[in-house]
This record gives structure tokens, sequence and C-alpha cells, in this order.
């Protein structure tokens, strides 16, 4: 099995000192996955000429085909082009429908294009030029020895669109592939070693070809299950048949397959069962919410969500009473318990969700540190509560509460059709 | 000029076959820079060890420091310490020290420890473990040739932990570092060609060892000046004047500095002029003020917000006409006006900020197609609408929309000033 490599370059200054976080070559990495494409690593460099130079020729020493995003903007500290025409020997030559796709651009935008989008459409002679409908730079293709280097933009949506415009069917066309199989299982409610002991005698006795990986998440591990091999229909097959042996084992703590998230997850059972939520955020500030919206036709299931940030809000409008907040304050079981069973009544639904916490950094006090989070949900069942001993870290905090306020309603759900 | 070079290492397949989006070597990359240390190249590889090994040896030849992440967890597919016992040619020996730490852990969490974590307590027996107070495994420096490598799980916390506590002073004790000094405009309102348009002149004649370069982001652009010099004070002054001659050419359009986001820029002006606000919201679905609540000390203006995703909701607590939903839609000005200036009315607050539109994928109308979106602003000067056409990518709609409400939210205030 000669499986096709690949390896991906990330251009910039701004990737390698950190400044921004490089997405760009995860996304490319599922799609060549995908593919069928083995990606073997991953190089990022700097805005620097001869670094560039540096990385594809160690790249194209390596692999017969070379992936690279970056460098090819509008401004003066952009030089992939100069560094692909110093490594592929060529001149350059101005691309007239480059340029015209730059000024229809600019004309929809109603902006004249400046000296530097006409610097921009100056492009290596022996580029191959993938049209760029998102932004002015287009993709190229250059060839050299029998290997291929495709550049790309950075900016993520325009990368995106070439590849998938050009790219995949410029891979499928000229590389025998070999895919690779795999399913993924979404779990939260158990930790990774722990799991991992629930399904030991599995993994020590795998097939040949079949690979396990953990991959820890927010309040959440997925499991993988890969596999390799020439028979595409049988590879398939014992993959799906590992990961059924696998959920069998672990059946309560999995909410889905194949990296759907968990609020996808949510909105199915809950368009399934007929069912409708809301919810009423103090701590987290609308993010579980915006977990909810976040999936397409959500809609159909959330009616919306009333974020109580001061304590006026949440007795004007969700009715939360004042002896409650006095008594035994807003971060309180008493109170989260008043917002989602006021939220459900007031938006009209089956469900309702509350938060109420310290966030942080700041707030805390002895006996409620930063970090106290109350959650809970109520429904035609009855109210659940929960409560979190979390980190000091805001964005941490906020984001582990809306996982787990969704897991305990998915939970309360689940246990409600026991009955 | 002997800058520190340093190469940052990230293990493990999820990162390579893009499953996960590797932010440890961005935000690695930011401190180190910080520090006045080069990050020459960062190399994403497989949990395969011979790979592991190839990149160690690659990055040992080429710098004295290497950091390394990932592969440390109680699973059989972390592979690092092998990689490592083999590089550094030296045997394990069982830490009693980290046995008792992830027993504590355990017992923290009332839970047993197991086999797994027994086998993560040996450790190659040259390593100079480096605790690790959010996980149980701990980081681990190596050296050979007087050149370091360290070693720290994947986990993100974990690892920030690690480097909070130990890595950061490591680096000042063993090395001499010169600092590296940057300014970062940050702009919103205009495009990375037409501010480089703006500050032509300037770009054009810059002095030796200050650069400059355009980060493009959300509906952003961040210019960033750098500096690196001998003479630490020199250097920093040449920043801070280049920076301000730009900011002078481009002021209206830039609201902070330094990676300040444009929600915290806006948080520190409504304390500033004592002003109060609360959003609500159709189409950002809790994620504009999700972005006002992510900064500590928000509730000092931010009421709350009322997400109405049910035109009920929309009518029965935001209090807009039928009328107006059945004459102009949901996704109208007509709409957003009364929005904005109801939930300033119920929440009492100074401004209210207002979304309606069609995120997408699907939902369009050939007259109101996806990615249509009207917003509003009402304050006490009066309401302010702007209707968006954007993509059909559901995310970026909603965050696009979110960062224009606030960009918005900022004129409208600055204008009102000026009257």
């Amino acid at each position: 099995m000669n499986q096709t490599q690949c390896v991906i370059i990330t251009i910039g200054e701004e990737i390698v000192s950190g400044l921004i976080t490089d997405t760009n070559s995860a996304w490319m990495g599922k799609r060549l996955y995908g593919l069928g494409i083995e990606v073997l690593e991953k190089i990022s460099v700097k805005d620097v000429e001869e670094d560039i130079i540096g990385a594809m020729k160690y790249a194209y020493a390596r692999v017969p085909l070379v992936l690279m995003t970056g460098g090819l903007g509008p401004t003066k500290d952009d030089l992939t082009k100069k560094a692909l025409m110093n490594f592929f020997e060529c001149g350059q030559i101005f691309s007239q429908s480059t340029y015209k796709e730059i000024c229809q651009l600019m004309e929809k935008f109603g902006k004249q294009p400046t000296e530097a989008h006409r610097n921009q459409a100056f492009m290596p002679e022996i580029a191959q030029l993938l049209k760029n409908g998102m932004g002015s730079a287009p993709g190229m293709l250059m060839e050299k020895n029998g290997k291929v280097l495709i550049s790309m933009p950075g900016v993520p949506y325009e990368m995106k669109h070439i590849f998938e415009r050009h790219v995949g069917k410029i891979i499928q066309e000229r590389y025998e592939v070999y895919p690779i199989f795999h399913k993924i299982l979404m779990t939260s409610g158990e930790g990774e070693s722990r799991l991992a002991v629930k399904i030991s005698d599995i993994e020590d006795d795998l097939p040949e070809g079949i690979s396990i990986a953990y991959l820890p998440g927010m309040a959440q591990v997925r499991i993988r299950v890969s596999g390799r091999g020439l028979d595409a229909e049988e590879t398939q097959n014992l993959v799906e048949q590992i990961a059924n042996e696998i959920e069998s084992k672990i059946k309560p703590f999995v909410f889905g397959y194949d990296n759907e998230p968990l609020e996808k997850a949510i909105g199915k059972m809950l368009v399934g069962k007929k069912l409708t939520l809301s919810t009423a955020e103090s701590c987290t500030g609308g993010y579980l919410a915006h977990m909810i919206t976040s999936v397409p036709g959500s809609s159909a299931y959330f009616n919306g969500s009333v974020i109580a940030y001061s304590n006026q809000v949440k007795m004007d409008i969700l009715g939360v009473k004042e002896k409650t907040l006095i008594s035994h304050g807003a971060v309180s079981k008493e109170t989260v318990m008043e917002m989602a069973e006021n939220v459900r009544k007031l938006l009209n639904t089956d469900y309702g969700l509350a938060t109420s916490g310290i966030a942080g950094p700041d707030g805390g006090t002895d006996e409620k540190p930063v970090g106290t989070i109350w959650i809970a949900c109520a429904g035609p069942g009855g109210i659940k509560t929960k409560k979190l001993e979390l980190s000091k870290d805001r964005v941490l905090n906020i984001r582990y509460t809306s996982v787990t306020c969704m897991t305990l309603l998915r939970k309360f759900i689940l246990e409600s059709e026991l009955c």
C-alpha cells in the first residue's frame, strides 16, 4: 500500500510568532485525510524568502505533493511569489485575467483598485492559476520533476474556496488514492483513563491495520477508530465492527459520531422527541444560547433566551424572587431553579436551562470562590441541578459550563424516557 | 545581535490529520516572542516514534532550545516518552512523587488510579520533572550537548500551567534574551489594501530594524510595528514613534492597541462614559452578548440580553408590533429598530443593539437571500441601522455581524460626542 504523502507549509510571521492560530492546516489535513492523502508533516515558517525556500526544498525532498498557504496578499510583507519564482527558476508575467477579476471584486465593493492590487496580478510564468472566487489572489499550481506544489492565500475562506473548487479535483485526477476509514465515537461524562479501562480488552487485541486514538476535549472525549488496508470494503467493515464493540461497552457516554458536536446531537434529540428549549443565562452570558443556535435549523426547537446579567433583570424579566436573591444569593441552587423553571414558562418551552456563577477571574468570596457555578435543567419531569467547581479562567468556565448544561439536559431527557 | 532561536514540535495524529487545531504552538510562540526568543519553525508530527525522533534530530541540529507538546497521556497511543528515551539514550525510573500527585488528583475527583495512571509515573531517568498542577503528566526538561528540550502535555491548560510556572523562568535563567518590541494598532472599518495606501509613505521609508505587518481578521485589520535592535530603549522609542505616525494617518479606524479585542475597547469606552448596554438578538443567537460578557467586569455596563429566536418572543418579551412583523418581516430595518429601542427601554440601558437576519445556510428567498442581515443601534441620540449582505456560512455570518454591531456602537458613541 503506497499512500500518497503530502507536506503542508503555512507561511506568516504572525503564525510562527503565535499572533494568530493556524487553522488552515488543520482544515486541509482533514480534507486530505478524507481523500486518502497522508499528511506527513506540517511546517510553519516566517515571511522570509530564504525560510520559505528552505521549507519548500525540505518538503520537496520528502513528498510528491506540497500544499502551501499564506503570503499572497497585496502588502509589502508578502514574499511567497518571489520565493516560488526563485525555487522554480522562472520569471513573472502580468495576468490580465487576474487583474480583471480584482477590478470586478473592487467594483462590487464600490472601490477603485490600487497600485498594490495591480502588483498582485503579476504571476510566476509557469503557474497554473486556480481561480479565487472570494478574494483577489488566485491559487497557483507549479510543477518540477514530476512533483506538485500548490500555493493558496492564507485567508481561511479564500483558501477553502480554492481547495473545494480545484485542489480536491486535482488530487483525485493525479494520484492513486488509498482511502483511510475512520469512525469517531463522541463521548461526554467520563474521562480518558476510565474509558480506556472499560475498553482495554478490545484495545489489547486489535486486528492488523486498525488503531484507536483518544482525543480529549472540553468536558468530552472523542475515541477514533481508524483502519487502513488494501481492501476498502473489508477495512470499512472492520472499522465499523470495532467501533460497535467499543460503543457497546460505554453506551451511556456516547452522544454521537464523527465529530458531531454535542449541540447538534441535542438538537436532533429535541427534534426527534418534538421538544422545545429555552435558556436563562447569567455567568455564561449567551454562550450556551450561541452553541445551541450555531446549529442550522435550531429555530425549530429553540425559542430564545434571557441573559440576566444584572439582578434587576433576573427579577424584572425572569421573575426570580427578591427574597431568594437576598437569602441565597444570585449564585445558588435556589436562584438557578427559579431561573430555569421561569424561563421555561415565560418562553413557553418544554425544557429550560439556567446558569449562574462566578466566571472570574475576580469576584469570588471564601464561601463562593471564583469558579463556583450552579446550573439547572427544568422540564416536565421536575428540576435537576448541579454545582460546578471550576477554574479561575473565565473563558474556560463559560465553555465548560455550557457543555455541562447540555450534558445535563441530555441525561435528564434520557432518564425521563426510562420512567 | 544573537537572538536565541527555538523550534516548537507538536505531536499528535489528531493535529497532523486536522482533527483538532493546534492552538498550543500559537500560544507558546506568543509567550516566547515576548521573552525575546525567536521561534524559527514549527513542526507537527504524528504519534509515531520514528517521526518524533526525526523531528527532534532536525530541530536539535538547528537550535539550542526545543519545546515539545503532546503524547504524554495515559493511553496507548502516546509514545513521546519512548522517543525521548531513545533520543537521549537513557532508561526509565519510577517517579514516586509523580505517582503520589496522580493519586492525589484522582482522590480529588473521588476516583481510584488505574494501571494506566501507574504507568504514567515511569519517567526518563535523566529528566528534570516540571510539576503539572492541573493534570497527571508532569513536564520534562532534558539536556544533551548543552542543548535543551522541554516536553509538556498536549492538553492546553496543562501546558500553559507548566509554561507559566516553570518554562518562562528556565528560559530567562539560561539564555541571554534580546527583547523584540512591537506595537499593534487594532483597526476596524477599513480594508488592508486601503490602509496600506494611507500609510505607504511611512512604509516606504522605514528606519533600519523596523518592520510593519498587516494581520487581517474578522472585519478587522491589525497593523503590527516591530523593532529589533541592540539598544532596547532606542528601539522601543522608534517603534512607538512609527506607530504614532501611522495612527495619526488612520485615526478613526484605530480602536485599540496590542491585540486588545474590540469588545474590551467597547467596554472601556462604556465604563469611561458611564454608559450601559443591552442587546436583542435574533440571528446572532447570543454570540454578541457572549463577546461582550467575555470581558471580565462587563457586568458593570452590560445588563443583559433578550435572545428572540422566535417571532413570539420578539412580540411577547421585546414588544415588537405584530403589524411590523407582518408588513416588513422579521428581517427588516423596521423590526431591528423596534428591537433595539425596546430592549434599551426594557433593560433600562443607554444603548441597545439588535440583530435580525438569515444566518444560513438555508432559509433565504429571492428578495432576502441567505446572508441578509439587519442591525440597529438605539441610544439617547436616536437609532442607526445598517444592512449587511454576507455569505452562506452560518458561523462566519454570526461572528461578522456581532463584530459589526460593536463597530456601529463605537461609531455612534463617537459621533454623538462630536455633536
